[in-house]
């Protein structure tokens, strides 16, 4: 293509409303523009990396045997009353009705379409297994849009759908998907991580991975090991304590004979020391010997939650181990209803409401809690003693230095990553609501076995620039780039230049190799500055060294200058270099 | 693709709410099912029809130098506001809001969207010309969704937008899509004539075509002249007579010393004649000694519209001649306000609203016409004389056998067509209201010029099928089918035919040809029902030939019986059939 005529229009300024490196380079570079908050138009540079990475995920969702359909955004919202989702999607579901009045919804995801429709369609096991797909747009209303392309409200999406008739065939699916999603993400440039995560809202039985593209500014924690592979997110990350418990190899007993002989609890007082810091300022104490009680409403009922005064309470392991749907931090109001006293002096002897006791505050010998009772705390507090223990378990995120729970003896520690994709193991949450059945070899009719697998297809785009970029723009990775060669001529006036350049364009666009021609009438250095912006892996400047026959090359992505190359070599060169 | 694998959920029965044939062979072959009504899920090979028919359409867009975007559906309602079409668009326009309750619609067009983003990026008459396209889901809430894919709530469309710096640009950008477009159709397999249409709504000082596709089942009349290449649709079709006065080469004048000797105008009984069809039969005289009055309101105020008995009125022409938003038929109250009688007894005479009289009622010697008194109409009713000609026009479809106003001698006809595509000069409309203005080259700000370029793409695939069809289902073009070939062993249990089978699979498919090879273990009774069901184009029946190196080559769209085929000779074939 000829750069005069691209709807390219790169900016002179750093848009003003970037966050994200990624957004400011999108923007500046004339990738994308916002038309609302988290709603963005792809511009024709940016319409062509989205289309080389649908290539690649299709390519490779079509290598595993999965079919691609299209299925609609706009849904009944009888079919969310159905899978009990309309409820409990909240806000982030766009709702609306249609003429007649009725309910409808925007598809954020589309378990609901898919499993009605194969629920509909399939009734034997021998239609079994079949996995669709789709590259399609979803909607999700956002409270707080932001990033770019890496949180929208209107956004691309590859999303699969599994079915499977048993477990074993789940996990073979499931692995395949897996082993396709790392051949996607490496064929797209991206450093990244498969990590095991929490299942959340979306649910199912299974096992699921997030893979987490590694980047500073990810809004992700990725807990690693500083020995072994093991990955997971913050929400699910545990410590090799946890798990030892979690495996049922440790039982946490206390020696009920000794909590005895500790001094009975005893309330002090401590105006105005209400945070976990001011109290261990003002008592001169260690943070692990306090016991932090925080008052949530789960479900809209109160809980406590006990965690050690250096942990902090992971809401998710609260929810699962509840059970419960909803979790917030319980008001003011609300805490003196249960507490008795203000904010701050929360503590668990008394409270007549569920105790959810960390492990680690389990097990200490005894600690300082809030006495519910404004401006007093509690010295001498033995867990067991004091307290129940009766629900106890792994409730706080995992913390640097803790132990791993794979190897048993390296460190954990994190890193930032962006969510990139995700693999679940469904079962049969929503086969049973949708009433997607079949029957089985011998006659049974069960629920079918799903698994569900998205990428985010337009946030691909920000994390690729979020690891590939420098100082002075994008640095577009082979299989992704909008155009594979960028050719710039010194001087649109020079008729020899302008000559070779129009037959390196014909010659290198002959060959199926994407060709963008700065045809424009600009001075070098604005050329070049651009050409640095939008990120074309390999550049050829064409100049004076054309007398003898040569031109200069260059690749975005490597230091140095450029190299001169005999203008008959280009064509190989190029070749060799989109291979590697 | 093996076909045991393919989520492919044919059905022995015809869906019942099919109304078109395509509605019927699409649904009973698998390729969509309804999930509301209007909105469809593409299955499998639905899915790859429609990529196939995106790529043409991509390529074919691309060679006029267009270029690929990609604009959000979630779109601020203040645009439309600006533009003004959030009122007028009406109850089609799907309008819902943010969970900030913000309002926003769900894109049925981008004109809006594309102006802005164009009015803000470009300032330049040297960034000019620029075309850009998508392939994009619009929403449209329409009254009836019907047809299966045909009028749909939800659907993929290629849009395009060109913007140029003067009309002569935007005339050469018209006709190269418009050339375009031709190509896209001819790949595609249709027939169709491309024919002049009415701006209507969407509006634009320019010209407009819409393409249609030719088909019994069609909702649109297209007018073709027995004789010449003439062919426009119904709204926009003119008499030979209409075209004469419209180019103000024949004037309307009426002898009015003729007029003075007609007999006066005199009222009489005709109880319970309310039609024109009563009234012929009742009164023993010919539809064309009748004139027909009708009430509408244009923007909500009353006008009447004067046809001849045998004429019917076209809305459109009304529509434009008003410069109206809205026009409809008057309720039978507003009727007797205005007239003082029931429904079916207005008449010219002493009416105090705006008369629009058509061409060849201002030209009728005298006629009967309603009394606008109950039960009685007036005979002698003499145009110019009796009431106004003040505004005359052609306000009437052609008619079978009008003369065409182009050759001037050939006689009018209709055919039925499906509107699939349609091209828009646009002209300033859109530009002037979003502010996408920029400087010439003698440094005057303007409006940009813009045109717009639509195919219903989903839509497509159901126009082929109206036309690509026998009682056994569909017949799909070459360029459009979901599979080249069709590869049928007669006997899976058959090693030797399982043999062939497979090597014919593997060598067609490393020659890039799409295979289905029905591996099913089912009776080649079935399998051929399903062969002809599915369309095609190419099926290779491997049976017991097998023995003397030979298959049964039949094409789904040829007649009689299979040819016997070396295997040997397979390959070349089908390169031979798919050139063709």
């Amino acid at each position: 293509m000829r750069q005069k005529s691209v709807f390219l229009p790169t900016m002179r300024e750093v848009p003003a409303d970037a966050e994200a490196v990624s957004h400011k380079w999108l923007v500046k570079g004339g990738f994308i523009r916002q038309l609302s908050a988290g709603v963005y138009s792809f511009l024709p540079l940016g319409r062509r990396v989205l289309r080389k990475v649908e290539a690649i995920v299709r390519h490779e969702m079509e290598q595993t045997g999965a079919q691609e359909v299209l299925l609609p955004a706009f849904q009944p919202a009888d079919l969310w009353q159905q899978s009990g989702r309309y409820e409990v999607y909240g806000p982030e579901l766009v709702r609306l009705q249609d003429r007649n009045g009725r309910e409808f919804v925007l598809g954020p995801t589309h378990e609901e379409v898919i499993t009605q429709l194969v629920g509909q369609e399939i009734s034997t096991y021998r239609k079994l297994p079949v996995t669709l797909f789709q590259v399609q747009t979803k909607f999700r209303d956002e409270r707080r849009p932001r990033f770019g392309l890496l949180r929208c409200r209107e956004f691309v999406m590859k999303d699969a759908y599994s079915f499977d008739s048993d477990w074993e065939g789940l996990d073979r699916t499931y692995q395949a998907m897996y082993e396709a999603y790392h051949r996607i993400f490496e064929r797209s440039g991206l450093e990244f991580r498969a990590v095991q995560a929490d299942a959340g809202a979306i649910g199912g039985e299974g096992g699921t991975h997030e893979f987490m593209a590694i980047a500073e500014s990810g809004e992700d924690d990725v807990v690693t090991c500083s020995s072994c592979d093991y990955a997971a997110n913050m929400e699910k990350a545990i410590s090799h304590e946890a798990a030892l418990v979690e495996a049922d190899k440790k039982r946490l007993t206390r020696d009920q004979a000794e909590d005895g002989l500790q001094a009975a609890a005893e309330q002090f007082h401590t105006p105005g020391l209400r945070t976990i810091d001011e109290l261990v300022a003002g008592l001169e104490i260690g943070h692990d010997g306090l016991i932090k009680t925080l008052i949530y409403l789960a479900d809209g009922k109160p809980v406590a939650v006990l965690v050690r005064g250096d942990h902090s309470i992971n809401e998710t392991k609260v929810l699962n181990a509840l059970q419960a749907v909803t979790l917030t931090l319980a008001d003011s109001d609300t805490v003196r209803t249960v507490t008795g006293a203000g904010t701050g002096f929360a503590g668990p002897i008394g409270l007549a409401i569920p105790l959810l006791v960390d492990l680690e505050v389990a097990q200490m010998k005894a600690g300082i809690a809030g006495a519910n009772e404004t401006d007093y705390h509690v010295r001498h507090v033995v867990p067991g003693r004091d307290f129940s223990l009766e629900r106890t378990g792994d409730f706080r995120n995992v913390e640097v230095g803790d132990r791993c729970p794979s190897c048993e003896h390296g460190e954990l520690r994190t890193i930032r990553g962006i969510e990139i994709g995700h693999v679940f193991k469904l079962g049969t949450k929503y086969s049973e609501k949708l009433g997607a059945q079949f029957v089985d070899s011998t006659g049974e009719t069960k629920p079918i076995i799903m698994g569900c697998y998205g990428i985010g297809i337009s946030r691909l785009l920000s994390a690729i620039i979020e690891q590939h970029h420098d100082e002075n723009g994008m640095i577009w990775p082979s299989a992704v780039a909008p155009y594979d060669v960028h050719l710039i001529p010194v001087s649109t006036q020079d008729s020899l230049q302008m000559d070779v350049a129009e037959n390196l364009y014909a010659q290198l666009q002959a060959a199926g190799i994407d060709v963008l021609l700065d045809d424009r009438d600009e001075r070098l250095g604005v050329k070049l500055k651009d050409s640095d912006l939008i990120g074309i892996p390999i550049r050829i400047v064409v100049g004076k060294g054309v007398a003898d026959g040569q031109v200069e090359w260059k690749l975005r992505g490597g230091s140095g200058a450029a190299d001169r190359m005999a203008i008959t070599d280009v064509l190989a060169a190029v070749q060799g270099s989109m291979r590697g």
